[in-house]
């Protein structure tokens, strides 16, 4: 169950209004990697957490919190689009700059959402459920977790750098310090969990019942060998098993595969005459 | 530019069919984390990659071998679907066994797809490209990698127990191993990468330009302190810059925000009567 | 089964092309409230219709009125894009305006649809068949009507303001019409449905399974009352059974949940060591 | 700001665990009319809410009580997913039943979640923002919110009579009571915003601006009159500006469309021989 | 402007109920290929048609049709699924075949839709509007309406072996009769198109200003020269500018890329210290 | 299995970068049409492929060389967006031509993908599978790829006229190149087929049991008769079955649908009290 409290975490008020800059900010927002993304991405992992209490409880912590994000966000959005200039058909017409900031804008915060933030991406395209993920498993959910506040922190730079709004920076400033703790938490998590499971996700696995020489493998399926010089490629095995190999021509486990040919009811044999499968019925 | 050899790189050849079993194996072709989703995301990675030529070249190769493991899925696929009972109505009415079969089977395989492989997941939602990112960070894009090897392992691991066939098992036997090594590649790639830039991602936004306090705190946002117990509250921040702090109470820096009524030409104002915005045309 | 007649069933002719104009129009055409929603909502509901006649044929009138408003639309939209500045890359490189237009536009108007409408909204997102329902209860799915014009009526009137052509007002003008129409009608429709049900869909759920007490308090899920004031939490509930009450601190009915362990399939338990489900297989 | 509380609202406990009904119960979690929908739609109402501030107060009471549902109901699930046969392959050749259970599930829940709730609807299509609207327009947002909620409890009354476990029915009486709480929170909102506005949404364009004419007409689009007999044809139009007037054969007022010839740079017109628009660059 | 006419094209009555196949037959009603993405399409394409008038009359003539085949194909769904078993809770926990048939339901249809037919594909997948295309150009788009109609026959083929019900067979053996008859009519068309333009679309593109060599060569990209015994790499060129050539090893006529590094705001150069980009403004 | 070449197939290399342009070369790479989609059709038609080897072996050989486009269009984008101006705001504010440049730009180019090309099309939208078919007939699905290169060049050679920028006008002329030599493909591909089969897909469905009189008729759903002069609807039937007829007023096969009133579980008849379907459970 959850409570709103009407203060936002931090401040949420832009110098002036700048309705372009509204639509990128958005990204953020709704986007891949946005707000919605992390607040939903948690709070489905604690909501399923099967696992001791204080990873239910530290998940759900999170999980609020990034409500109240979507809330900041959405909140300094709606004041960049005040005085949007969809009402100002003629002097568009005379100033290039407003066309092009009329050009810039998203048409759909003029038309659908009444100036307001929507649940979408820089390009208008819908925040949908497929961007986040909740297995059960906690080594593997953190380092989404963590990939989400990596990929999302640096958007959110990306963003402070194309605005000099002192306001707009301002908040940015705070999302930033907390997608940098928010990473720290991530590979604190991990850090914990990998020392009783070790690095590999899921661990539960046994190693036997795979290939496993080729657990240790990097080939090289180019012309060429630069790929050779990376850590990936050379020393120890991060799961402590051996030492990288480095394949430089890997060669064919498999045969050439030859398919059965098509079923009958499958209409899709070349050459034969008209049947119909499952006879019996007269027209 | 690429070249395609016709043997496959593991044997892919299922003891007998089971349609069934066709359909839940497409989630780890077309679905969220399937081979389609590892073998694009590498690709553009290394496509759009303007680091050093080694991180190309390594991108790529690996890229190209998840080419190489969607052609595997998908003539096992294929085979399993060998002999599905579409053209067995009568015989399906009378054999519960068959019905159910062909209740759990995706009806696409037999009407789409001509009893071949699709590009979705187990549910028959098409493979779309929000599943995949290439950000240009490294750091923040082999934690993508990363997380994308560890949730498509455990779902190849779920997968390989929930059938006992030989065929299918020696496949999945080999999978696993790549996605082991794959795990251990983005670990060692990541070891290299924060080696170099400390483990926040992006390293180069100043720390200062941030709310640095706030880099620091776990933030309880939840009745009860459960979440205090974790590495994630306890101990040295993992980048570094100090220890974490657990707030058991976090206060809202910012006011309740009160916007702007809403601009005239969005019509959403209480009471008004009648108008219109951009006058001067008559009708 | 239908037929076509070659005459609009409005006039559909701008005075002068305006293809940032047409990029924004299509909101209406393509767009989540937009007639191809109404029109496709409004042919489902009537083709699934189980009630009485007369709900079928006045669904499939109005769904039949609506495919001529995507056949207007569309005409229009075609008009305005003729004369697109594709064509001059040169003039526009010296002329700010006409970069703009080109930088306004919705660039598959030019590389995909021949400057033709497409089936999309104001930022190019396809329409798809999750905007609508029909649900087979008359007053819910006459309900999503009533939204549905009136978020269309909103759309329209705004867009009517973005443009000062004369033929394009003198179509919305139209259209304005129509969706005032339309909100009248199933007004009207649902006046009629309740006055045999009452005004809670479905009706024949009977109230004694629920949690009666609930049926009447609005719940206060935040500090401070504000919401207090109005009518939802005071005076007669709409449904005559008794009177709005305010719960200004709604208590939980429920414990705090307790999952079970992970299934041992999932491989998601901490600190196990490696097995398998579903032994009986030799590699 | 939002706040966590570790009790659910009401008791959410199935007698049993019934994952083919698990699978049935996400249409209520994640689908169109889910209480993801509500949740959302309700929160970014509120955010972006420009009125007064008893509006944006209840729109946020109600939107973070829905977060509650989605906890609840995503609690439930992953209970009705304990021991999902999963694990019995071998079983499951022998029982029909069991059979027939794994073809009912969705694979998903036992392949990628681990078992737990997912955000998407009963044939595992994920939950989009396209399904919300918060169009700053009270009226029509109402309107969107009360069809929301009668949509939202008719599947649910569906759902309720599709098992018969007392701890889901126990869960869903309270979700029904919540729901018929709901309409009339809506209605009555509904019924203070007409009290001002009257019941077109917008209000506030000029009615002489339209067609007025066929602001009144209910328009017979079809052979035959059926749809001449109900309300929407008949007596005092609901925003009372006249009467319904009933066009047994509605004549057309625009003429046949003719587009101009395809531009130059779109190459579709027949018969032309070859060309290059943008000339002056040799290759 | 369109009327409809409440008789329907064809006779589309099941013998009995079968709420399985009614899911099935979704696929041909709202799939990829279904009788929406014609309809959709072809009325596309008449509404934007710029060339002679007879065109753009055929084109709505058959849209116009297809909108019937919806409507035949939705009244047929509505009566597979009288009687579908949601009811018989306790009935199906006896009966296996009742539970099989439960399972392989849309469980949409008994939750959402009311036991009506929906805008979905066997998989409950919406359609959308990228199944269609309008592109101005009609070769291009005739040809797009042979694969429509090829692709869509060969689904109704396949749906006509997997029930023995005579009614349903009856509905479909007319709409295979329309499938061929729109085959034969876009062979037609595109005959009369390639009559005056060749079978290049578009034709107007100077072939001077390709790489004409490489309009003739069949790149052999794998090892082994299966491939060579084809039509398409013997013989003349169907636009007679020559004959086909194998090439066996193809060049590459390119370089290995080389990008730039990375632009400074993009916050993905290894390596070096914290900077601000667009400084000037001191937080 | 694959292997990559470091070379690119073709030249890619602009003389200088355009952002704006960068965003409309996507439609190519990532859209409907794009290059994406032949790759992944041909991969899957020939990873499906049940016919002779030849086929199998033709169709990787050209999904193979498309992987190579894919890479050759991603470096062009790269290279286009060098430079793009998301660093200069101020300038930005004092420029008109930058200004409307960065309101023509796609922003997820600057925020999401580190100036790095997007598996999307050119308003942001994501590749998704439904875009490819793979369906087991040789005929439809050559005709599928007929139609695919149509439309690719049709767009290609629209973009190649809006740029004049010689680096990008010599890749794209390779690209048109291939085009035209895949269309030259297909038509000999189903110039082979046909010649066995008949111009009919699929071929093996039995004509008498369709209704055979309408396999020949154009039916004229429409007032005006226009559509009678093309040859679709006159001389021979290109299936050689007879001659077209054209049929001016078509006539009902079928009559006026009833349905069933709906099923007591729907909760969807008017005027019934309350009921509880399944009962036996008490609450």
């Amino acid at each position: 169950m959850f409570i709103h409290m009407k203060e936002l975490q931090f401040r949420a008020k832009p110098e002036k209004p700048d309705p372009v800059y509204a639509r990128k900010l958005q990204e953020v927002l709704g986007g891949q990697y946005g707000e919605m993304s992390v607040m939903m991405q948690y709070l489905f992992q604690g909501f399923n957490c099967r696992a001791d209490r204080k990873y239910r409880d530290m998940l759900l912590d999170i999980g609020t919190e990034e409500i109240g994000h979507v809330e900041m966000l959405s909140t300094m959005i709606a004041q960049l689009l005040d005085g949007a200039p969809a009402d100002q058909v003629d002097e568009a017409a005379k100033d290039p700059m407003i066309a092009a900031a009329l050009g810039g804008m998203n048409p759909q915060h003029a038309i659908v959402s009444g100036l307001g933030a929507t649940p979408t991406d820089s390009n208008g395209y819908p925040w949908n459920s497929k961007y986040i993920i909740a297995s059960g498993n906690l080594l593997a959910d953190f380092r989404a977790n963590l990939n989400a506040e990596s990929q999302g922190l640096l958007q959110v730079v990306r963003l402070y750098e194309q605005t000099t709004d002192p306001g707009v920076r301002d908040m940015l400033s705070f999302m930033i310090a907390r997608d940098i703790m928010h990473q720290n938490q991530w590979l604190a998590a991990i850090e914990e969990i990998e020392a009783i499971e070790g690095p590999i996700a899921p661990a539960s696995f046994p190693r036997e019942r795979s290939v496993e020489e080729v657990t240790r493998q990097f080939m090289n399926f180019s012309v060429g060998e630069e790929s050779s010089a990376g850590r990936w490629a050379n020393g120890t095995l991060p799961d402590g098993t051996g030492d990288f190999e480095y394949v430089a021509n890997p060669t064919a486990y498999g045969d050439a595969p030859v398919l059965n040919p098509p079923a009958k009811h499958q209409h899709s044999t070349l050459g034969t005459g008209p049947y119909v499968v499952n006879e019996g019925f007269e027209k």
